[in-house]
C-alpha cells in the first residue's frame, strides 16, 4: 500500500500549511454580518463568533507532529442500532486485473473486518463486496483507492444504494425510529433518516433505505395507491423513487472523456462576460430565464402553501364541528335521561296515591 | 473507549446475522424489471444482475471472524490534491464537562493526528477542532461519539461548512478542476465538486467550498451582478447560497424534545387511511395538492427548457450570421485589393505610353 500516491505524484505533502489558516484573518469581519455569522454555527447549537478564535492565538493550533499510523478498536464502528453489511457499506472496485483470484480480492479488504456478498466480474474488471459498517467501507475507500494491485491502480468507490426511497410531507414530530416502524411493514429496512438542517431542525423530508428492491417497490406502490399516515394529523407521507448522486469525488479531469466538443468548449478560459459583447447579451438572456424559472417556482410554492394552510383550517373547523356534534348528542342523551326519571317519579307518585286511597277506604 | 456503548445498552452485538442476507433471496425477481435492476448498478459502470450473486453461493460470503482492531497508515488518508485542515474536517463536540482542560480535549483526538483551530466554550459545554482530512474526522466521530468523558457521553458531529455555495447551469465539460480554477479568483477554495449521478454523468450542478465567508460572499455577489462564463458557450454559471443538511444522523427519538404536540400527534400509530373515514378524505385532498404542485413545477421546467433550447438555436443562428458577415467583409476586402491592382496597372500603362512617345519624337 506504500505506493498509494504513485498514480498522482502531484500530491502535496502533509506538512503543507493549511489554507484554513487564512480563514481566521480574512473571516474577522464576519461578525458584522449576523446572517453570515450564523452560517458558521455548528449543528444543533450556535458557535463562537470567528473573532473569539482570532483573539486567542494560544488556542489556534496544536502544531506538534501527529502520529504516522493509528490503531482502531473496530467494535467502536457501530452506531447504536446500526444494521451491518448493508448496501450502504458496499464497495465497488474497478480496474482490477482479470487474473486476480477471489482470495486475493478478499485479502485486499481483510484488515477492514469481515466481507460479504463478494462478487467479481473479471471480463469487465470490477468487483463488489460489503463490509460490516459504512465507516469501515469509507476507510477502505480512503486507503485503497488508487493503490497499485498487480501494477494497476484500482478505483474504489462506495456503490450506489439500489433500494432507496425519498419521503416528504413529514410533520416535525416524525423521527428516524417512527419512519423505520412505519416502513418495516413493506420489507426489511436498512436505514431510515429524517433529514435535518444545520441546526438539527427537521426539514419534513426523509430517506428510506430498504434491504432489497422488492420491498422498495412495494412501499412505493402501496403509498402511491393509498395514504400512509404516520401521526394523528391526516397528512399522508409522499413517497418517491430516489436518485443517487456523487458529491464526494465528482467529475475530475482525469476521468472525463476528451471529446471534440470538450476541446471546442474549453478553448476559452473562465471569464466574466464583458458588457457590449456578443456573449454578454446571450449570458444576460440565460440569466433572465433562470430568474423567470426561480420566480415561477416560488409562485407555485406560495400557492400550494396557501392551499395547504386553507386545508388545515378546514380540518380544524371540521374537528370542532365534530366535537360540537358530540356535545349535542351528549346533551340529548341527558335530556332523554331526565325525561325518563320524570316518568318514573310520576309513576311512583301514582302508586303512593293509590296506596293512600286504599288506607282511607279501610 | 471501552465503554463506547454504555449510553445505549440496546446496541446489537457485532456478530448478529446481517439483514443483507435476506436481500439476495427476496431480490431475485428484480431482473424481471430492468429499470429496477439498473438502479442496482455501481457508480460509473453497470453491475451483475442480483441473480448472478444468488446462483453462486460460493461467492456469497467470507464468514471467518474479522480482526478486532486495525492499524491504518495515516499517510493514505489524503486524496490527491485534497486540502488539509479544512472546514470539512472540522468536528463539533457537545456535552463536554465544564472543567475539561484544553490539553485533555486535544488529547481525546491525539490518535487521529494533528489538530488545528481548537476552540472550547465551557459555559455551553461544547468544543470545535479541525483534523487533517475529512476521513480522519469521520473516523474520530465514529469512534468517539457517545463515549464517556468525565462520566458524560460526549456527542461528536461533523460541523457544518460555513462558506459553501451551490452552482448550477454547468455544461457537461466542466470538471472539479475547472470549477476550482474559476472560483479561486474570489479567495482560497477548499473543495470544488461537479455533482454526478450514480453512473458518473454530470448533473449540471456543483459545490464550491471556500476557506472563509468573505470569499464566498464575494463570489456570490460578483456572479450575481456579472455573468461568469466557464467555457466557450456563453451560458453563465448560476451561483446560490447553499444550505447544509444532515442525512447522516437525522432526527432520533433520543434528541427530539417531547412537547405536548409530540404526545398529541403520536397518539395514533402509523396506518393507512381507511376509505370512507374522515381522515381518508383529508389525506386525499393533501395528496391532490401534492400532485398539483408536482404537475405545475413540471410545467415550469418544460417551459424554461423550451425557452433555453430556443435561445441556444438563436445563439447558433447568430454565430452563422456572424460568420457570413466576416465572409462578406473578406470578399469586399479582396474586391478593393483587385481594384487597387487595376489602378496600378493602368498607371503603369500610362507611363509606358509616355516613354514610347518620347522615343518617337527623337
Amino acid at each position: 500500500m506504500s505506493n498509494r500516491n504513485t498514480p498522482d505524484p502531484s500530491t502535496p505533502k502533509s506538512g503543507s500549511p493549511p489554507p484554513a489558516a487564512e480563514e481566521t484573518k480574512s473571516d474577522s469581519p464576519a461578525p458584522e454580518k449576523p446572517d453570515a455569522a450564523n452560517k458558521d454555527d455548528p449543528p444543533k447549537e450556535s458557535s463562537p463568533p470567528a473573532t473569539e478564535q482570532a483573539e486567542d492565538p494560544g488556542e489556534e493550533s496544536n502544531s506538534d507532529e501527529g502520529p504516522k499510523e493509528m490503531t482502531l478498536d473496530m467494535s467502536c464502528f457501530r452506531k447504536p442500532g446500526e444494521k451491518t453489511f448493508t448496501q450502504r457499506s458496499r464497495l465497488y472496485v474497478a480496474n482490477i486485473s482479470p487474473d486476480i483470484t477471489e482470495e486475493e480480492f478478499i485479502q485486499l479488504f481483510a484488515k477492514y473486518g469481515k466481507t460479504e456478498e463478494v462478487f467479481i466480474n473479471r471480463e469487465r474488471g470490477f468487483g463488489l463486496l460489503r463490509l460490516e459498517t459504512r465507516i469501515l467501507a469509507e476507510i477502505a475507500k480512503a486507503e485503497l483507492d488508487g493503490t497499485l494491485v498487480n501494477n494497476r491502480p484500482i478505483r474504489v468507490r462506495l456503490a450506489s444504494h439500489g433500494a432507496t426511497l425519498k419521503v416528504r410531507n413529514l410533520l416535525p414530530v416524525v423521527t428516524n425510529e417512527l419512519l423505520e416502524q412505519a416502513f418495516s411493514q413493506f420489507g426489511p429496512v436498512e436505514r431510515t433518516i429524517v433529514i435535518t438542517d444545520d441546526r438539527g431542525r427537521p426539514t419534513g423530508k426523509g430517506i428510506i433505505e430498504f434491504a432489497n428492491k422488492v420491498a422498495a417497490r412495494k412501499a412505493l406502490e402501496r403509498c402511491t395507491e393509498g395514504a400512509l399516515l404516520l401521526t394523528n394529523t391526516p397528512c399522508p407521507v409522499i413517497v418517491e423513487p430516489s436518485e443517487q448522486f456523487d458529491e464526494e469525488d465528482g467529475l475530475s479531469e482525469k476521468i472525463l472523456p476528451k471529446t471534440p466538443r470538450y476541446y471546442k468548449e474549453r478553448e476559452q478560459q473562465p471569464r466574466f462576460a464583458q458588457p457590449g459583447t456578443f456573449e454578454f447579451e446571450y449570458a444576460s438572456r440565460w440569466r433572465a430565464l433562470e430568474e423567470m424559472e426561480k420566480h415561477q417556482k416560488e409562485q407555485v410554492d406560495k400557492n400550494i402553501r396557501e392551499a395547504k394552510e386553507k386545508l388545515e383550517q378546514e380540518l380544524e373547523a371540521a374537528k370542532h364541528e365534530h366535537q360540537l356534534m358530540l356535545m349535542r348528542q351528549d346533551l340529548m342523551r341527558r335530556q332523554e335521561e331526565l325525561r325518563r326519571l320524570e316518568e318514573l317519579r310520576n309513576q311512583e307518585l301514582q302508586r303512593r296515591k293509590q296506596i293512600e286511597m286504599r288506607w282511607v277506604q279501610l
